[in-house]
């Protein structure tokens, strides 16, 4: 086995971030493999303030495959995690560290354990996208502790048995999820469309959604929706192909206008599949519904889109304003219909990139009660102030995809016992 | 003109109940004739506690058509009015009234004016299919008074063009409103499946939900759909058709467990493709998706469907039970989900057949009080018990087809001026 002393401990740690996705992802024609019914596209978060970071450790001392997520010890035996550690174990290779004395000859993989600790710089439980940050994460960094030679769309394809939006995350920018069709998948990849710099104005505003009800998982909820679902086959054969062809053609020409109206629809659509699933799924509540109520009436008002939203499997709202002007008149109109609680700090309620409140005028919550009722409120805004239905708003932009962190003081676990530090 | 003095007035007044689609009605292939793009079929609601009643009045003194609902005086100069009221003239018979000395000629019906007084006793604003009542009674009424001598089928084909679904209220029982081929609608008419005593163990109760937003009107929404959602057209031409054939069978052979799976599958599908239209169209909120799971979780732990639902174009839910000993547990579950205020009294929260209720063992608050949680409760039951979701419930059954209201006590204008009493 490898050389050196026996106690060597060697670790790597990544970050990748999460997506979203503007046409969504939505059943899958094989359940084992995640390969869906359909093309999806996402655009990449930024992943300052919305990514997973993993460190992943190999040691001859360690003696089984363990992980940790945000600090807490989660098995590792489900079938997800397991496919993903198993692929990426057949394509490792030799891997020297001529300054550690650390020698790890492609074959010893199989038998070196590893141990996984990874976190999230936001909230897990809040519905955004946390899996498939944080699968990318798993594979990208063992990939990169492994010395995998393969390129990211072959990584994709790995994180799609993780999770099946997980390949998304591979790239920064404008992605896009071939179904393939391989019966095994090999071309169900992800491909970058296009890299966060050629539409660098877009801001994604965030609103995290409270929400009572328990949701329904959206593996459970999509293999509901292809056994029950008479519209889901139609939109994944008739409806999506052509809102593919022409989100490209409106991300290559960043044509605002296109990208919001195909988004909304999508996700509409999307929503509208989860309805006509028995049972109905709902993951939008009457929250989701007032903050579509808002943006289309604005849109409407101003004849062209101004922003638009898209919801994945939960309540959350995710916004995406063609630049700083717009994103400031949207924050707004979120904070005049969802103001803070009293007691809440205004830099508490918005979080991620804060200038745009700034620019926006507003610096306290006395700006925020000075606030005037939108323009297009004189016809029938449902302009009751109702503090406590969103929780936050996480300002952001697009992203870069997953790099490896060389700085070691970042790293997870520590590198004396391998464990969470 | 007609003999006998000029100051003569002759009344004739009708009573018509509501339905509700079980398979639904949204979209137009006409919009002037009001021709549907697909078949519907519908139950038709006891006029005892949903109808519209109309007392149409004719006399040589009036100068001109006037109507009035629930009291107050209403234009009558609306499109659908104005169809109604000329395809019906053009039907008018002779009227010989030999008691009091009134014969009115064919011919004279195209001079005379006349005075429409209609009501509903159920609040119009409640989304409870008020137009649907009303034009059916608004047609029929007026087809007695002018002695129309066609059949129910053309009169339908007459309220169908006041208020699509208007046509269904000619009969009681279940009804299937066929769309028909014909380019002027002649065949858009709708047919009688069976009667009320054919399935007479049905119960309906109705939760009306209370709702803060204003709606959009079923007319604009179903243009918007079918003008924008690329999923109503492979409903129409592509599901409706054999659920319709399923409907009749399920209910020919009186199978609850048939009937009920399709009438709530139709329902979720018929707002999927509200939420598919651009803009999204929401009917129902966070309490009617309540209600489903309240029904869902019930029907599943069972293994077999115990109640039906179905929503309109608003939040109200519309719950059919195959039995009466079926209602009493479901308003149980009903009132421990959604109990009254604590201020209200349960007589008024619960209204229309209350023997139901009675039968439930649910005399008092203290009854509602002690009720424990549902059994199937144990799986994560949203079991907060909130008031004031629900408005109140009315407990109702199937009922018969419009019908003459005889005495003439009961009329709604007034026999010496022809004015609302």
């Amino acid at each position: 086995m490898a050389s050196g002393t026996e106690s060597w401990i060697l670790m790597a740690t990544g970050r990748t971030p999460t997506n979203i996705a503007v046409i969504k992802y939505w059943g899958k024609r094989d359940e084992a493999l995640i390969l869906p019914v359909n093309d999806s596209i996402s655009v990449t978060l930024d992943p300052d303030h919305l990514s997973a970071t993993t460190t992943v450790a190999v040691s001859p001392t360690f003696d089984r495959d363990r992980m940790w997520l945000n600090g807490e010890e989660i098995p590792l035996s489900g079938d997800r995690f397991q496919s993903c550690l198993r692929e990426i174990r057949k394509l490792a290779d030799d891997v020297v560290d001529e300054k550690k004395g650390i020698r790890i000859r492609k074959d010893d993989w199989q038998k070196l354990h590893v141990h996984i600790s990874s976190y999230n710089n936001f909230p897990t439980a809040a519905g955004l996208a946390s899996s498939a940050a944080g699968l990318a994460c798993f594979v990208f960094t063992l990939a990169k502790l492994m010395n995998v030679k393969e390129d990211y769309g072959k990584l994709s394809s790995i994180a799609r048995q993780g999770s099946g939006s997980a390949c998304r995350s591979m790239y920064g920018g404008f992605v896009k999820w071939t179904m393939g069709r391989d019966a095994w998948g090999s071309d169900s990849i992800a491909v970058q469309l296009a890299s966060e710099s050629h539409w660098n104005d877009l801001v994604i505003i965030i609103a995290v959604v409270s929400s009572k009800q328990k949701e329904t998982s959206s593996t459970t909820g999509m293999r509901d929706s292809v056994e029950t679902s008479p519209l889901l086959q139609h939109r994944a054969q008739t409806v999506v192909p052509g809102r593919i062809l022409q989100m490209e053609e409106a991300i290559r020409s960043r044509d605002f206008a296109s990208f919001a109206r195909l988004t909304c629809a999508d996700s509409n659509q999307f929503h509208a599949v989860c309805l006509d699933t028995s049972p109905p799924i709902f993951y939008m509540n009457d929250t989701s519904h007032r903050i579509i109520s808002l943006v289309e009436r604005w849109n409407r008002s101003d004849g062209t889109p101004q922003v638009a939203y898209t919801f994945d499997a939960g309540p959350n709202a995710v916004l995406i304003a063609p630049n700083r002007k717009s994103a400031g008149l949207l924050l707004q109109r979120l904070l005049f219909c969802f103001p803070p609680p009293a007691d809440d700090e205004l830099t508490s309620y918005v979080i991620g990139d804060k200038s745009i409140l700034h620019e926006a005028g507003l610096q306290s919550m006395k700006d925020v009660e000075a606030l005037p009722p939108p323009p297009e409120s004189k016809v029938k805004y449902p302009s009751q102030k109702t503090p406590g239905e969103v929780s936050y708003f996480i300002c952001t932009r697009l992203g870069s995809g997953p790099r490896v962190l060389a700085d070691e003081s970042l790293a997870l676990l520590s590198p004396t016992t391998g464990l969470p530090k």
